[in-house]
């Protein structure tokens, strides 16, 4: 039965992947318009292959370096399963493909939208959420493939003592397939993150501010590149990180069952196959919310942004039933409580996504307070857009934290006792499932941001008729509040998985004791041993000074990560700027529209800016924790995967949120408030808007990966710490 | 012999306030110059006083209101000693004392200083660094009489049923002296913070980005608020602030010692006057150093930071020196590797310091660089001051980090094992006192500051010499320098002493369950439970789902607090930009300095936001840990202030450093760089500095004593913690 169940599985990833191809060909057979639409989307789509082909090579090295030292752990030392390379590298690999699929479609629909935008707005809003759906459903259904592949894999050839232990060994060994997704996402985040944000300071900064020409004019020399990078940054970073959390979860999910039912075969594979089973009904349910995704001729915004919910809506609601079914179905006896617990991950990440919404939708009073505070200058505004962006850490943090709770009282029937502890790690880790169960969905509905952004930018260079502008800027401004949520769940979903991958770094311990043939005092044997027994054994406590120590460094190491690529971001903007403003100087005509700028110079910029600026801070994540392990054990490793995430995660809203607000407050100011376009609120909003560029989308989202990268390399090197502090 | 060393701790007290008096009495006996120059010092002195009056009348009902609570506690539900609320008022009035003090004196000191800078620089150098000695001597002074008195007070009063026991009480009873101390403290802070910044933005925007006038020019409406609020916020707010550090790291240290040598009176008695000792030493050598501090006529700037400097070092290197001493005579056999753990303290302090003073100093790179990125307008110079003040956290954190583990290290011959806790947590709260004993000269370098920077203002309105101002501005950059020095050292000791009362509140805990007459399974006297014993009894580990809420809310709340202070200063500052504007617009004349501007409207508005704003952030950093401790326990209280420690601690050095460096980036410029006064790129860094303002000034120093007045209340509230969970 269970085993029949689990092809339900492999059959979700192909029917995600089937509709990814469906909506892709329907897509490519729309006709992409004028010479001229065709010839920039060209140019965009150019330029992103060109620029994710150079980020591939370098992340292929660290990769051909990082495996060689897994292999060094697992062959040479004997402190990691001889899998692990292997599974590092698809990791790897599938993510890299999610990015590239996702990311190519976006580019070839940009000029689509812009195109079927002429002739309504709904077609367009069609072609842009569909083209989004591909990513959203590529990611999902490759994870699950990859998913689905290894479990066959390593089942058929994973031979331990006891079947018991073989499923704790399969588990954990699957985990660090993460570990290759979080390495290639964080390279994806930081390097587009950097790059898309070069382009889009310096293009407001010269066109917009000093010229006083519109966004997206083809006059501006920087806008190919701002366009590409919309590409490279908000479509390939993004899917590759929630690619990463997906798996990510599910994966923890999965270790953590078979660790907390350790010695009952039957309970273990059913709690490994709860979370397998809900995102595969996750991703049907995804397909027929995306279906749901229609509006009549004519809808005004309300009406898209209600459209748009009405299918994430039905999705959740449906899962939220299925749930039941599927705990039910597999025969647990706490089902209905395990299942409230995948509800709490569910309704939390619909109310942070909320959150975000009113903290920085310019219909709430927080960003139209920031748009009157630009009355009195830049400086204010600042301060305002700093100071609503640090209250608005609140509600989600608090949200987290009750759903934490939840999750974990529900599935331990309210006993915070350490006897209950793995199962109500179990319940945490399967709510961050039921989290980002919807994942298909709503990652379409972020996609579809950057196509609409896309195909705005088309419509501008390419002359059209300005009606068409005023339609995709209808989508746009829909995309940039659908944009907001998705990354509140972004956060959300990273901190989960983070707290489920906390969890099975514990389990993973008992992992590099067992390959060591150690044990801990008082254990016979080290697979029994319980979570308590290893804290315990380590005073993995907040009294012991290691911990503290952690605690102070992961919270550091946030912040400095977020400062180097906001300088790598100042920087390399900078340059942009300097580069755009010798264009207007020096070659004649380019401001009168008869002479072409020079775009291909501002594309190498941010280009060499990304690759240049990424390595540092990426190598910084994945090095730290390995340092830490080393001197200070793995009591220094908790505290520092603790820290990093407390500090990352509030961090990582504050900065998403502010930058929001901003961008919005400088909508607010466009729609004709506070003296409109060109006047000297405007300007002050600017400033704004370029300074949260930045914050929202390089710095903020990177940190969503750094917590989880940083959980998963303590996890791929547990077994080397183990050694050195046994 | 103990008893007759203790005696040293008044007299050292005595010493403390004598020479205190004297240089305030030196002081008073100089010219305070012309008749314009003693009106506006009269004006600002007025000003402030009459703030301070209504600060401390909100203060003084929020102290009623919580007295009452404690005497409820303490004789209504019996779990809380009877002594609490006397110490509690006795801390808040000691620290509103040495904040009053210390604010009059900058008050009269600042034309007294404008005055003699017109005779020499030396001069002024000696009456500011003198005066500002005044409230640094009072701080420390005041601190050990509290102590002093508290002690013999106990000493007599307090008898349990045996000494050793006895002596725990009288330690954790003068600790709650410290939640008095940071409740004022806080409100100095917050309250002093949003004044000042109000003015100062205020006075900024509309003077010198609009109508180009320059600092401190008589003409400006807002004037008179701005040097106001330099001696609310940064005189009196920064007193406050260090009082309670002080205060709050030998009363826990004695309260550490206690308990962790418990059974061994003699041991006890030792450990308990070590930091008294260590402090009484640190204020008579800060009274040489203070001496020490003198410089030749025609001194250059780097002549007069090497004269401050030489004072502040050679009261370090005697401290250190002398805490052998003290360890040996008071008998401790591992005296050497104490000391070692007090100096481990010291040597962090200062590399905070320097590290600040590298990361804010315009001599050094980062700052050049913020300014250079004013070439591309005030968003590059927002995002790089932002990112340079991030990536400025690191060396302060590893320096904390290195420190908390070498002073246990020291203190426990490197063995961190949990039968060694008590010691080890011993030794990191004495590195705190070791920090902390150089406070009579840091603090004097510190509040020398705000009296340069209001003699400058002085002397600007005053029309006198430009030769006075010229002379002004450069101790008035020399203040700036040590003002990043203080800062940093103001908030390495926050975080020291924090860690200190994070490890008295499990103490605490224990006093709880003993007025319950309750004890924890498995241990028969709950006076002899260890550390270990509590921590294991409320599951405080990081695998908990309470403690990772605590500190995921904890973390929370730093930001939270930053972000409603931050807004504070926003709001009130454009209400003075509004009202500045005005009164240019409606008062005719003002700009030709016919007419003279209505100065005390634009006090009244600072005065009223800053009463108004700081009840909020205040009174949720008081009811945050009564409501976890409620709700979560004390599993859920130590995650809270393991968060907020880590999270504030971090925020402040971000913070202060982005802060300070935007502030000199703007000195480069004017001193000519990059185009110089009235220059597109001075605009620029006019918005970084005005920015930076609350930065540096409300937010940043407001969490210092946020992260110990949260541990303070937690203290106090621990017997109503544990009466709900046993």
């Amino acid at each position: 039965m269970l085993d029949y169940l689990f092809y339900l599985v492999p059959v979700a990833s192909i029917i995600a992947l089937f509709f990814a191809w469906l909506f892709y060909h329907r897509m490519m057979k729309e006709s992409e318009g004028t010479v001229t639409m065709k010839e920039i989307a060209q140019y965009v789509r150019e330029g992103a292959i060109a620029y994710l082909k150079q980020q591939y090579k370098v992340v292929g090295i660290v990769f051909i370096v990082l495996s060689l030292f897994f292999v060094f752990l697992a062959y040479g030392l004997g402190v990691q399963n001889p899998w692990v390379p292997f599974a590092f590298l698809t990791g790897g690999f599938f993510s890299a493909l999610a990015g590239y699929i996702g990311m190519r479609t976006a580019t070839y629909a940009s000029a689509r939208t812009a195109n079927a935008v002429s002739r309504s707005l709904n077609a367009g809003l069609k072609i842009a959420f569909r083209s989004g759906a591909v990513m959203g459903l590529t990611v999902v259904g490759l994870g699950l493939l990859d998913i689905s592949l290894w479990w066959l894999i390593l089942r058929a050839f994973v031979q331990e003592a006891t079947e018991s232990q073989s499923l704790v060994v399969i588990t954990t060994t699957m985990l660090t397939f993460g570990m290759g997704a979080s390495t290639q996402a964080l390279f994806a985040r930081v390097g587009g993150g950097i790059y898309t944000k070069a382009a889009d300071v310096g293009a407001d900064i010269v066109g917009k501010v000093e010229q006083d020409i519109p966004e997206d004019d083809p006059r501006n020399p920087a806008t190919i590149a701002d366009n590409v990078g919309d590409n490279v940054g908000d479509v390939a970073g993004m899917g590759a990180d929630l690619y990463e959390s997906y798996c990510g979860s599910i994966l923890a999910t999965m270790a953590l069952g078979a660790s907390a039912y350790f010695g009952n075969v039957d309970a273990q594979m059913k709690a490994i196959f709860a979370p397998m089973l809900i995102a595969a009904v996750g991703v049907v349910l995804s397909v027929l919310g995306i279906f749901a995704v229609r509006t009549k001729d004519g809808a005004g915004l309300k009406q898209l942004l209600g459209s748009l919910s009405l299918g994430t809506n039905l999705s959740a609601s449906l899962i939220a039933v299925f749930t039941f079914l599927v705990f039910y179905l597999l025969g647990f006896e706490n089902w209905w409580q395990l299942s409230l617990s995948v509800i709490a991950g569910l309704l939390a990440g619909v109310i942070i996504g909320k959150s975000a919404e009113y903290y920085t939708s310019h219909s709430y009073k927080p960003t139209q307070k920031i748009a009157e505070s630009s009355k009195t200058g830049p400086a204010t505004l600042i301060i305002r857009g700093i100071g609503v962006g640090m209250i608005s850490t609140a509600i989600p943090v608090v949200t987290v934290g009750v759903a934490i709770l939840l999750a974990y009282g529900f599935a331990t029937g309210f006993r915070f006792s350490a006897d209950q502890l793995s199962y109500g790690l179990y319940g945490i880790s399967i709510a961050a499932v039921g989290m980002l169960s919807t994942l298909g969905i709503t990652l379409a509905t972020d996609s579809y941001g950057p196509i609409a952004d896309n195909a705005g930018g088309n419509a501008q260079m390419s002359n059209l008729d300005p009606i068409v502008r005023e339609r995709t800027d209808v989508l746009d401004a829909l995309g940039n509040t659908t944009a907001a949520t998705g990354k509140g769940f972004a956060i959300g979903s990273a901190a989960l998985t983070a707290l489920a991958l906390l969890a099975s770094y514990i389990e993973e311990i008992k992992i590099g004791f067992k390959h060591l043939g150690e044990t801990i005092e008082g254990v016979a044997d080290i697979s029994a041993a319980t979570i308590p027994q290893i804290v315990a054994h380590y005073d993995i406590n907040l009294m012991n000074p290691i911990v503290l120590t952690g605690i102070f460094i992961g919270a550091m190491l946030a912040f400095l990560f977020c400062g180097l690529t906001m300088n790598a971001v100042g920087r390399a903007a900078q340059k942009m700027v300097m580069e755009v403003r010798r264009q207007f100087r020096e070659i004649a005509g380019i401001l009168e529209g008869k002479q072409r700028p020079d775009y291909t110079s501002c594309v190498r910029i941010s280009t060499k800016a990304a690759q240049q600026e990424m390595i540092f801070p990426s190598l910084l994540a994945i090095a730290a924790p390995i340092l830490i392990g080393i001197f200070l054990g793995p009591a220094g490793v908790v505290g520092l995967l603790v820290g990093a995430l407390a500090a990352g995660f509030i961090l990582a809203i504050f900065l998403a949120n502010s930058g929001g607000a901003w961008d919005n407050a400088k909508k607010y100011v466009e729609e004709g408030h506070l003296g409109g376009k060109h006047s000297e609120c405007h300007k002050a909003t600017i400033v704004g808007d370029t300074v949260g560029d930045p914050f929202k989308d390089t710095s903020g989202p990177s940190l969503n990966i750094l917590i989880k990268l940083m959980s998963m390399v303590s996890i791929v090197m547990a077994g080397l710490t183990v050694m050195l502090h046994l």
